[in-house]
């Protein structure tokens, strides 16, 4: 297997570190980025090299970082569906409407790309404990990757978090902890762990990987349009990983030639009760601050101070994007409108993106013929409680009605 | 778009009938399965034709019953991990053991590709409105695809069945009862109800087109094992739709010459606490018998009386399979191993097959080489009440350890 990994790079004050060592934070406490060499990627790598490659995240293996494909730990993840939403879509006068759907994949939640690239380059560092805070879904997903490969896994969630993450990371055998607070809470427990044990610390952004995984998204929006990216998409923001995957994974196919010079506007949804990056973005910064008092149904983006917020911001600002916000009643009504018109029983994280969608289609900030995107990150399947049921019961010599 | 759909005919009594009307059982109350043209198929379908086609179970349309693809009912279904098990497999003496994964599939359990299938035709058909007793996991998929259908749906489930999936059917806007009892009584109450409101009978076998959406396992697992077909494929058997179709795959595959003669030796897995096709197997017998007070963990298999038992059976020994029982702890323990050992976090059903191939293994009735394959059924997402989690609840200046 031919690999390309060329260095680290800090993309606040751009020094950069031999890849082939464990590394985190820069000097300057930014998270690192990959880089390849990309010419040697746009000369050696077609996109008729994919025709036959398995329908997963691997079959762009040249734009990612693993070095021996023995390392690979994967579990079948990626190529996740394209579904047009006619109705939903219609609904709220957009005629090209689309969901990407991440609850099709390993766990359930896209945190599952993240997670097999992100455990499949620690297997090859050599790692073997790692910790980290998580939401929920991050978690169950480090936890499940890190068993197939045989790392030791430590996790500390929020007590709210989602119920099932619980049985999905004990289940794969990983120690966990909870939390009586918010996941920055849990980031600074999990902190004081590796400081103390040397574990491997796999928080958000505080190893380079996860965003390879990520940006897996934004390479398979791409190929699944025919290489000609969508106009606008929505992306529920919490850690905001998958927004900077996204516009790293098109900055990338600019670079080897595989798409031009168009880039989808990139939109950071947030719910009100927590929406640092909206604020900042209204407020034209370029990072954001700690939201006090953070709340919202959409739990998975709950994420009160990013430590990645200036590349979310960078990648909104850079696209012409922008960051909205918006109300846990509507995400929601949401929720059950999409579910009933399109059949897609997704997360609340994902429906929150339909009440952006709606609110930016009134503002005319997106045109009723553009292609649109909504990033759903997991499937309504781990998320019970946001709906409601009471069904009668029958006995069995009852009828219907 | 080119269809081959020739006619439905009896297994039985080998009646036919003219595929385009709506048709339920045979006047001798057997199920009917839907035949195509093979010759024409054979004629004009190649193996090179699948290679630019879209990793979804309608790659092979020209093995479905859908006449125009405006009708096709689409999450993106199919096409799931085939996932090799080393450490699994190892354990149980077993060097070439496979899991296929249908819990990376939209609902979360093999039963979207019967609803995609069977939806997509039932629209076709003029169908408004369906009704169907379940054991939870099949009402999920068909009230969600019949949401995306724009079709009606009534779902009869029992009040212990899983409780993700009443979620499931109601946000898809379906109309969900519970009944004090087990699937046999829903039933009864979903057969007096489309007798007397005329709706279409949606349950297992009762209609021709969800063994088509199941029989896709059988067409995958022999595309991803290169048309080499496996030595055993373990199957967790309920209603046993899938073995059926996973039987009837593999035989057109063979009627179109795209295998060879060898088949794979085919196992119904069943729980010790309802065995219905394991005692009529062991009694060399063509139908089973009601089992009486059935009770597992696995809820999904706890079917006491399949109306497809004989066709199970026929797959079996035509194929020198065999059928097993194994105990609801074995259960459990096999699906902590197999999230443990593998990071594949399946449910109870799933589990149960590697509980028997270790059995199998030790009766000398697997050969330590041989290629096997368990087919899992579904998340164990949706299952949370198969695993005990008690974590310790930490404040956030407490340390892990």
């Amino acid at each position: 297997m031919q690999n390309y990994l060329s260095h680290l790079e800090c993309p606040k004050c751009h020094l950069t570190f031999e890849p082939d060592a464990q590394h985190h934070l820069c000097e300057c406490a930014a998270p690192l980025l990959v880089r390849y060499d990309y010419e040697a990627i746009k000369a050696d790598f077609k996109k008729e090299d994919l025709v036959n490659r398995e329908p997963s995240l691997w079959r762009y293996r040249e734009l990612l970082p693993i070095r021996d494909e023995k390392n690979i730990v994967t579990l079948g993840e990626g190529m996740t569906p394209l579904l047009p939403l006619p109705l939903a879509g219609k609904k709220i006068g957009l005629s090209n409407l689309y969901l990407k759907d991440e609850g099709v994949i390993p766990t359930g939640t896209f945190k599952a790309r993240g997670a097999a690239v992100g455990v499949s380059r620690a297997k090859e560092l050599g790692v073997e404990v790692l910790a980290m805070p998580t939401n929920g879904n991050a978690g169950g997903a480090w936890a499940t990757y890190a068993a197939r490969a045989g790392i030791k896994s430590y996790i500390v969630m929020p007590k709210d978090a989602p119920m099932i993450t619980r049985n999905e990371v004990a289940i794969a055998g990983a120690e966990l902890y909870l939390v009586d607070g918010l996941i920055s809470d849990a980031g600074k427990i999990v902190g004081r762990a590796v400081a103390k044990h040397g574990w491997y610390d796999a928080s958000t952004l505080k190893e380079p990987y996860r965003i390879e995984g990520k940006k897996t998204m934004g390479l398979e929006l791409a190929e699944q349009f025919g290489w000609d990216v969508p106009d606008v998409i929505l992306y529920p923001t919490g850690g905001g990983v998958g927004l900077i995957g996204i516009y790293k994974a098109l900055r990338e196919l600019q670079e080897i030639g595989w798409i031009g010079e168009k880039m989808p506007r990139l939109v950071a949804v947030q719910a009100t009760g927590c929406a640092p990056i909206v604020k900042a973005w209204e407020e034209k910064k370029a990072a954001s601050e700690f939201w006090e008092n953070a709340s919202t149904v959409a739990f998975g983006i709950t994420v009160p101070k990013a430590l990645g917020d200036f590349l979310v911001l960078e990648a909104i600002y850079k696209t012409n994007g922008c960051a909205i916000a918006v109300n846990d009643d509507e995400i929601l009504v949401a929720q059950r409108d999409l579910a009933t018109l399109e059949g897609a029983f997704i997360c609340p994280e994902g429906a929150a993106n339909y009440v952006a969608a709606r609110q930016l289609r009134e503002q005319g900030w997106i045109g009723a013929d553009e292609k649109v995107v909504l990033l759903n990150t997991g499937t309504g399947l781990k998320y019970p409680d946001t709906v409601q049921v009471d069904p009668p019961l029958l006995q069995p010599e009852d009828d219907l009605e």
